[in-house]
């Protein structure tokens, strides 16, 4: 059986969106079933269906935007049913030291609190991949890495 | 010239809303003018007219709820206004390491990024009052603490 | 083969020694090799023989304590060495709203830049158990709670 | 009566100790007594004689060095006596993502729970600046900027 991992991200100037169909080809290249959708298309109760998700947002005053906190909100009503699944983060935003770390982190917090397990990398991005506008040959890089990390963690716990 | 000082909150359960009215109690002491609104009827452009701003929300997934954000995000575009106003924040949460602290500091990260002033405590809540569900005596006290503090230093920097 | 982890900690009151015995329990339960340590003690070369690490700080102001951080930057000899492992972090503080969750927090962000595997929880203390003072009967169950959690994925990842 | 601002550094590669200096000319310029020291040689008690503190440190792990964190938890001691101060911070990182805003905003935190008074920037490196890698000329003006805008915040609330 394969690992299901959603990557969902909210995207205005489309910087975020091209990141997570970045990291869509690494989560692939592990093998698991990944699907690439906005976040005001995505119904919370959809979460529960996916062994790994991983939400990406523009930083928004060193935060995600408030859709993607919308999305997190409503999953209150799954509390408890994420629980060990696999979590990931990502963020593109407009300079340096503008947020995107703690974007990043913020989101990967929420990640822990519904119980959900998440890497770390020790090369480059380390919390999840940034980019500074929009994505170059670095972010590239570092989203396929990051998407096919996450993807074998996914794997090797539920695939 | 008074010192004006909005409080703004978002509340479900009504204990963010009481911390409002604590905070309010305090900030009046000082002399400030103070108003308390929901975030919901708070115009961003309504930002522009106070010299110091508390926002409250209560910890959902260890950060301020989409409501709250959601005025953060579209403060954008009065982006450089704010700088040097004095900044304030405030929370309620389910319980003891539920993220209380996380949502107080990204709020106040959001207050920076905005170029405000914000104050710490060397008391009790150091970084702006949390309370464990229902406000008690604690937290009665702590809030009227921390709106003397900001009105405070609203009078000083901008009455 | 059994996995292997260290629970390492400082403390000068007890309370965070005492947390470290208790999570020793939940970690031992589980049938991993446990071994809990001063961080006085430990050479930053004996990570590498453990597959999970979970380091526990009482709180000074909002973070670990200078012995802790000392541990993780003389770490950086053998950084890419610890990726993959899994942590995890504990804290004990004096007051609500006095850092303990920041404490834990900045622990597991050290953690995950090591490219290390972390996990939440959807009940309780989310990021890892945290102490007001000395550990009451809460603490107990949480510190048993979590020693289990990070245990049972060190031992699906490495056992 | 001039303010009394002391920027603190710990730097081993010298970037950050680069940034103390650039950050130094511009507190001068707010008429303010400045001084520039290593960490290594601040006692604690010092502290108390100066109106604003800015620590500088490189970004080790996402966080400062234990070697800053040590002035914090030996400033214990004192605790309570810089409420009301003014505070700052700053870090030099060795890449993009690497740290560098959790840095500065973990000393800030510290500088909180010291009841200090802390300001954002709207414009660049919102929380303190910060340098990947040698100070360039971009870091040079943030340094500079902000230096202005924690000597002016010093004069203001203790000139």
């Amino acid at each position: 059986m394969m690992a299901k991992v959603l990557i969902c991200y909210f995207s205005r100037s489309g910087n975020t969106k091209k990141m997570a169909h970045l990291i869509k080809k690494g989560v692939e290249s592990t093998g698991a079933e990944t699907s690439v959708k906005d976040v005001n298309r995505v119904d919370p109760k959809e979460l529960l269906s996916y062994d790994g998700i991983i939400l990406g947002s523009p930083t928004y005053y060193g935060l995600m935007s408030a859709e993607v906190k919308k999305l997190l909100d409503r999953s209150v009503k799954y509390h408890g049913k994420l629980d060990g699944k696999v979590g990931g983060a990502f963020s593109s935003s407009h300079n340096i030291g503008g947020g995107n770390e703690t974007t990043v982190l913020a989101i990967l917090e929420a990640l822990l609190i519904h119980g959900m397990v998440i890497c770390g990398d020790s090369e480059g991005d380390h919390y999840g991949p940034v980019s500074i506008r929009k994505p170059d040959k670095r972010v590239e890089k570092m989203c396929i890495r990051y998407g096919q990390r996450v993807g074998n963690l996914t794997e090797r716990l539920h695939g």
